[in-house]
């Protein structure tokens, strides 16, 4: 990362406006604020506030979870393709596929009218966590599942990936976790969804370039990655010990600073008592306290508070879910916050195309081929 | 466009630093100006010096050909979603599927060395041209056809597309198309490869992301837009009136103008000749003769220079070649420039993370649902 020149990662260099959402301040989404939005919002209230900028109406919400419902279902050449695939490739890459592939079949594809995108974008939120459970239950042996109607994303998560009716205390917590990562300004993954839109690309196309994003570990692959530390420390058993060792040794720590966050991510406080809760309710509360002290130590000798990945991923392995599942699930819940970006990008477009220093070689003379 | 707001579009922003190739002063791929390749050297030399960064001596050249011969094959499971697909889909969706799903059979998908990353990019150099063709022949009813290892990239499109061995001319000026979409710095499509990349993202993620972005009207999706031009001015029979008309009821002509070349774009003017050359093989001289009409009209009236994608269309055009594939043949090119893009972030990588301006409601008090 040091030796990258001046301009690179755009760092403090604003690439355009937005009405979505801020972290100057105080993290909010469309005014509400993230702590607001997570006591006292659903995922699907807030999916709505993002696409549609004000929070529903009891009526708007029933008739968004019906259309969404009514998308619930994966075209069967798909279907097929998941079925064939290797099962020991990333899912990351599975659900890029099925982005991709969604455009394919779906009849709204070239209307890039407002309407047309709310259209797109509902689909995929009933489509894309169809994409990650059908190609999971493949990979586990099992035959894809459906979507219960009435249900949340979160309790059909828990659902399809364990087989059993989930507690209610565990569905808040997959909720309040979906509400969190929603939506998140300008990061790599929305600006990549920006970037491809600006060119009048349509919606799948954005959405798919987005997935590719986010699987990268200095993104939302991030999650996954804390979980591995996780597991690193409670397999060595003395958490003190590993993280002197770590930080001695320079590991870098996944889970730990942010572009923006210089104070502490907020999403990370919000998600923190769940998992405390979770812990005790699961048994695994010395799992939680080594987190603690990984956490604290982390904050005081390298000034880097936790950012949401850090929570997250022992809040999913509470519930039991597979690492693998941790960044598709974020992508069930953020293509929401895509999609209202690449809504806006759309409609208020120019083209994204930054201009670049050349280090290269100075122009020099042809030599051909017989003469090399 | 005109509503954008500050910073939109990334215009005149340094976002990274680059060695593959400059606009500035004069286009050139690491040192050596677009005419001195176009005129000198095939589609092969210019990849091997995009992604090795110097022109191959003979042995290295084989060898290059030879690798890519070797991974010209696509795994079954892709050749039956191809073939699963519905036929009146665009084209480049179909190659961003194919991108996304090379992934999943690729061995060196993890492996994010330098060799590694030169690996991936020499498969998919053989493997997009072939999801290109295989699309297009289930398309027009025809079972896949292999490329001959012993033939240039130029001469098995023409191949595969037609069916009918291409005349040398036909491959000379197909080669030159080619050399001239290689690479063109920080154009969205590229600086959309760069952003997934900087996620640490591998190379496929990127290379999927870049398609989606290549795919809109005013990036790649442009030289087919040209095409349909033409058809309007040949269908009216009068250009020099079609134009008139156009331009008072200001239709935007696609083609013309560039955010970085003000004063003409070079590859226009290295096409060209292989245009009228072919117009005249080809019986096509009265659309020649229009198509510079409408040229010499929009130079003069509103001092917007002829870009790479208005020649480009035609040239295609008097091949034989259909407008859908004109957008995933310049895939077949760009691959090479976007790995390099790719490679380079990598190996001097920050997390690409603008800002941006909030333009969006203040924080307000969050309401429940039964007072909505």
């Amino acid at each position: 990362m040091s030796g990258a020149g001046k301009g690179e990662g755009l760092e403090g260099i604003t690439a355009g406006e937005t009405a979505v959402c801020t972290l100057a301040g105080h993290m909010s989404y469309r005014g509400y604020t993230i702590e607001d939005l997570a006591a006292g919002a659903t995922f699907e209230e807030v999916a709505y506030l993002l696409l549609y900028g004000e929070l529903p109406k009891p009526s708007e919400l029933a008739a968004f979870n019906e259309r969404i419902a009514a998308a619930a279902k994966l075209p069967e050449p798909i279907v097929a393709t998941l079925k064939s695939l290797p099962r020991n490739i990333p899912l990351m890459d599975v659900m890029r596929t099925g982005a991709s592939m969604l455009a394919h079949f779906d009849a709204d594809l070239a209307d890039d009218s407002r309407a047309g995108y709310l259209r797109k974008t509902e689909h995929l939120m009933a489509q894309l966590p169809l994409v990650m459970s059908t190609a999971f239950r493949f990979r586990t042996g099992r035959e894809p599942r459906e979507f219960e109607p009435g249900k949340s994303l979160a309790a059909n998560i828990l659902n399809v990936v364990r087989d059993r009716d989930p507690e209610a205390y565990e569905i808040r917590a997959m909720d309040v976790s979906l509400v969190l990562y929603a939506e998140h300004e300008f990061n790599a993954s929305t600006f990549t969804a920006r970037v491809v839109t600006s060119t009048l690309a349509d919606l799948h196309s954005a959405i798919t370039a987005a997935i590719g994003a986010l699987k990268g570990p200095l993104h939302g692959g991030a999650n996954e990655r804390v979980m591995d530390v996780l597991k690193q420390v409670e397999a060595d058993g003395d958490a003190e010990r590993w993280i002197r060792n770590a930080l001695a040794n320079k590991v870098r720590i996944m889970g730990f600073g942010h572009r923006v966050y210089k104070d502490g991510d907020p999403r990370s406080k919000i998600i923190k008592p769940f998992c405390e809760d979770l812990a005790k309710r699961t048994g695994n509360e010395r799992l939680e306290k080594m987190a603690d002290v990984i956490e604290r130590t982390i904050t005081t000798e390298k000034k880097l508070p936790a950012n949401v990945d850090w929570p997250s991923g022992r809040l999913y392995h509470y519930m039991g879910l597979p690492i693998e599942l941790y960044t598709p699930m974020f992508v069930c819940s953020r293509v929401t916050g895509w999609s209202a970006h690449a809504l806006e990008q759309h409609e208020n477009n120019r083209l994204i195309r930054p201009a670049a220093e050349y280090v290269g070689p100075a122009v020099r003379p042809f030599v051909p081929m017989a003469e090399r």
